[in-house]
């Protein structure tokens, strides 16, 4: 006997509500989970408060939610890696798979892909929820479902560090220590890099940071990028081969320009104006290449690999737990940036 | 019997003069070269006019020209892969070959690299030269001394290209169709791309790229980023996998990150402004790579292969030929920007 | 009104025949294509006369045929990419589109991967064929149905030449000079090779190599692989690149190993005895990977790209011609080895 | 006042002998090292015991050693990053600096590399030795001699993670457990591998592995490929990413072809026959590529960083140590094949 389908629908800018929904039924290779918990993210918070990010814009009832995790409780036609009762992590983007983004192995670029809770797509913050059967991967058991929500902002670390070719002996910059800019942390650190230095302008931030492997903290006071650089570079002992900017500050952006030795890479991972007023010349003379990063692909896997055989412990990135019935005051807790993450518990009858 | 070692000094700012020099002796692994041909680069004008580039000042009298050939007629001590009478290209820059960017491949970012008329290093632009050998590229007879001279720029179009990816059914747009665009355009070419579009404001240079093989150009007259890049993807009839801006025009970087496919890579090869305002949220979101280009690194063996193989034809580049002699007035020549690439002979002994 | 479905059923080995099968009907994302070109491959041949390759058994008829183009003949659901009447060359392969190798970008490797005539899975040697419409791409009006069906051939060369990393100023060994041999040597060409150097034992196929652009040929006389090496390498003039192997001969692959320049690569592409004798610490002591190929993935639109620019000019490819009704005829005459490709034409209304 | 300059001279085949040899003195760029710790690798009991490797032969007498760290006690011309009395580990070969492997940042293949005890070049098992100073690594206080001398093997290992690709999440069979395959198991790890295997016929060696890191062994004790390959497959849970080979022998070989997963990599490290039987089809047909190593490239410094930071432990490597007066019994005890690495202390006023 089913719970009813209780969901934090957004039903327009400002406007959240729990509503139930009916029960959705599993089509040819998806499953149907009865979903556990599920991390807040910015953008969630985000579109409840501006109704928009950038050109996706809020126009109908949608569900909010995609760092999820959750039990199977059904299979559709065709789905064999998957039994009823597995507890899985869902991977909340769902591409074309015919597109050549998708065909050449970044579908994370597929044109067409559905995303959980960017418009006009649900999410998956309710109870029941229907999803491909090849985007859930399994957690072993010692794998909970909140860790199996965070490889979501796992995955964006693992995709990030991946692209910036943080390996072994790596010298790193993290601007930032939010919780991308803490997952970020933890991924370079899991992947070899020798020491990674993160800044913030948050005393509170940087001493989490450290607790959570950071081997140089820098406590960003001046708005000036060069001196902020060269106060990474005397704390570091050396320019890092990598800057990941999770901040999305100007003056973080150009720190991240000088910091980085010729040849290296400066990652953009976190979102600042449209549009940004950089030394990119000094970037480009000294062969210092400015990426993005857009979500993830193919980093699932590799996130779940990380934390079951316990290289990284993102336990500690919970810091507030709520249940589903008390999605709204999550909300607001959440806006107020205090905390690392929220985490609501949507299932009842688990731990 | 040599001639006077006549060469144009730069004295200071706005001060150029032929004088004569000590005619310099080759040490262990160098080579003595009596400099036959040397094509004026924009930043020879550019020290000439202005007396610095960025952080490089002229304090003292320099000589000019990097863009060197000419003929090996005497040996140094331990130098087997040349013999005195061959002709060779001339790589300007002498890296130190012990730093980590040296031994890492990449000496092009060494923080030691001598280079030709890169104050203080004296540059070729005179009669007799001293070098490295293995810096020094031997023509066959089928390569020009104005071509050997030519493979400086064309190194940097090689550079360019390997670095931003092009590769067979690339579809590439050029921006900016000076005698850098060109040589990317033709590089582009020989490694396969698809279609190449180039943008110029100037239709003359825009003729020019469609004789050299452009498949089509777009004549810009907007400096609204987003209107050219519409209008380049509308004329290629899809979006450019690699954008390579030799223009360093703000607009143009803005049509190359707008224009580039999501996944494709934005490289900077012109040398704009210190600072930039740029959409770097849209290249982040759409993981389209900015890339710089610092000169060239093993990319002179390619660029004699292209040339000598018969894949390129850079032979139109070169459009007024000036003595030694008349250095001074190649130089007013060249400051109009009328014309491609002004060649300057220094050996009156060969053709 | 229709044809009669007019198929190549491989009812055994030794045992094909013509056969009239219903026509089928285009699912979601499908298209029904009346088939116009299609290839004989040596598969093709192999089937029909040992009934196997490999693990894979002819258990139950099967039609033969996987190098095809065709006409759009009718619309599944969604298929919004290809209108009726649409020229398309069909890239074989149909991948599950769901597994790490599929999301990973190398579908290729895809294990539930469905082949045409790769048993049990028919091929397209027929009248009326239904394909995933994107696996089918466009043909422009300068590429005929031949040249489509050849992009089968060419997209095995593409997927080799990247593999290999041939670039600009490569020099290539190609070993072997059959039908796989010409389009490797056709693509490292246009992906910039400087030289490119074919070897055979067969005067007349090297004969065909040179009109097809081989800079140098050498007619191989001796099973000594160091011997075929240093003979390589003087016609050369330098230890080749990349070293790309489509005899499936134990000396050719020898020959590979001693002549590649240490830090290159030795493709195998020929599919040779399942157990091979060779070289192998010299490869390793000299860094030269080994690699090899299984057919392609995301090729065909460069292959495409290739002969719809003039890149490659595949025409002299095709030597021999047969009609749909004639196929016997020319499986009998593709297995006497003689002729480059044979294509067979299916359909009677297009030329 | 120094000591006299005991060296361990291997006069011929079969013949060891110390030696008193001149001081010798530090040129350009040069450091002079008073010796401390060097480990005995099995190169270096070959040479004496066969008196060759491959093609080097010791045709004349050679001082043996080249895992080395010392005390530098004389600057030559021109070394700045360098002090007397620094503690530094030697990188043992020096590249010509000037080749197109050089210049293209592989320097391990340089053709003109002169390293030490490979004849005709004396290695560093002495008291005093001199050494381009950009090739000596200056130990943090926290890293000790002996592991400054065994940077060596881990360097080994550090450019066979790399050059297979070893990253977060990677599965990776490590075949062997003697020195390098334990060094190569640490190095995996440390470079974010999720999972390691290591195999071998000896209990032992495994249990040491187990001890180093190793999640799961293999006690090999079939010489059929794919028994134990489906073995290691079944003990790790699934394929093999990366397989790297570290006994040389052919069994083990095929085993690393079958085991590893479609689109990877075989790692060639173990030196075995130079000519092997393996089942390419095999690995070509997946697209395993197989990839050998040639000592190092740009290796130290990160295999510095990992000891320094503790990433890894190398100290339970070091089983047996002699003074430099005992090295004869050294190389006695060494050439049992027992224990894992011996270690020579030549520095009598060091601990």
């Amino acid at each position: 006997m089913s719970e009813p389908n209780i969901s934090a629908v957004l039903l327009e800018k400002g406007n959240l509500k729990m509503e139930e929904r009916p029960i959705p039924k599993p089509g040819k290779n998806e499953v149907q989970i009865a979903i556990h918990s599920v991390g807040i993210c910015g953008s969630d918070v985000h579109f409840w408060t501006d109704g928009s990010i950038g050109p996706f814009l809020v126009k109908s009832p949608m569900v909010l939610g995609h760092e999820a995790s959750g039990t199977v409780c059904q299979l559709g036609e065709g789905v064999t890696h998957l039994n009823i009762g597995d507890r899985v992590a869902i991977e909340p983007g769902i591409p074309c798979r015919q597109c050549a983004a998708c065909k050449g192995g970044k579908y994370n670029l597929c044109p067409h892909v559905k995303f959980c809770a960017t418009p006009p797509v649900d999410g998956s913050l309710c109870r029941y929820y229907v999803h491909p059967a090849d985007l859930c991967f399994k957690l072993p058991d010692n794998v909970s479902y909140e860790e199996g929500a965070l490889l979501e902002p796992l995955s964006v670390a693992v995709h990030a560090c991946r692209r910036s070719g943080v390996t072994i002996g790596s010298n790193v910059l993290v601007c930032g220590a939010g919780p991308i800019g803490l997952v970020c942390l933890l991924a370079a650190k899991a992947m070899g890099a020798a020491k990674v230095v993160t800044t913030d302008i948050d005393a509170k931030r940087l001493e989490c940071a450290r607790q959570m492997g950071a081997d140089v903290t820098v406590d960003v006071t001046s708005r000036d990028g060069r001196a902020v650089a060269d106060q990474v570079v005397q704390e570091l002992g050396c320019q890092p081969d990598v800057t990941i900017e999770c901040s999305g500050a100007e003056p973080s952006i150009h720190a991240g320009i000088y910091a980085t030795q010729p040849g290296g890479v400066l990652m953009i991972v976190g979102c600042g104006r449209q549009m940004a007023t950089i030394p990119l010349l000094d970037a480009a003379l000294k062969e210092v290449d400015i990426r993005g990063n857009l979500r993830y692909c193919n980093d699932y896997p590799t996130a779940l690999a990380m934390v079951a055989s316990g290289q990284v412990n993102v336990k500690p990135l919970v810091t507030h737990r709520y249940s589903l019935e008390q999605t709204l005051e999550a909300f607001e807790f959440a806006k107020k940036g205090e905390g690392i993450k929220v985490m609501i518990h949507c299932d009842k009858t688990k731990a």
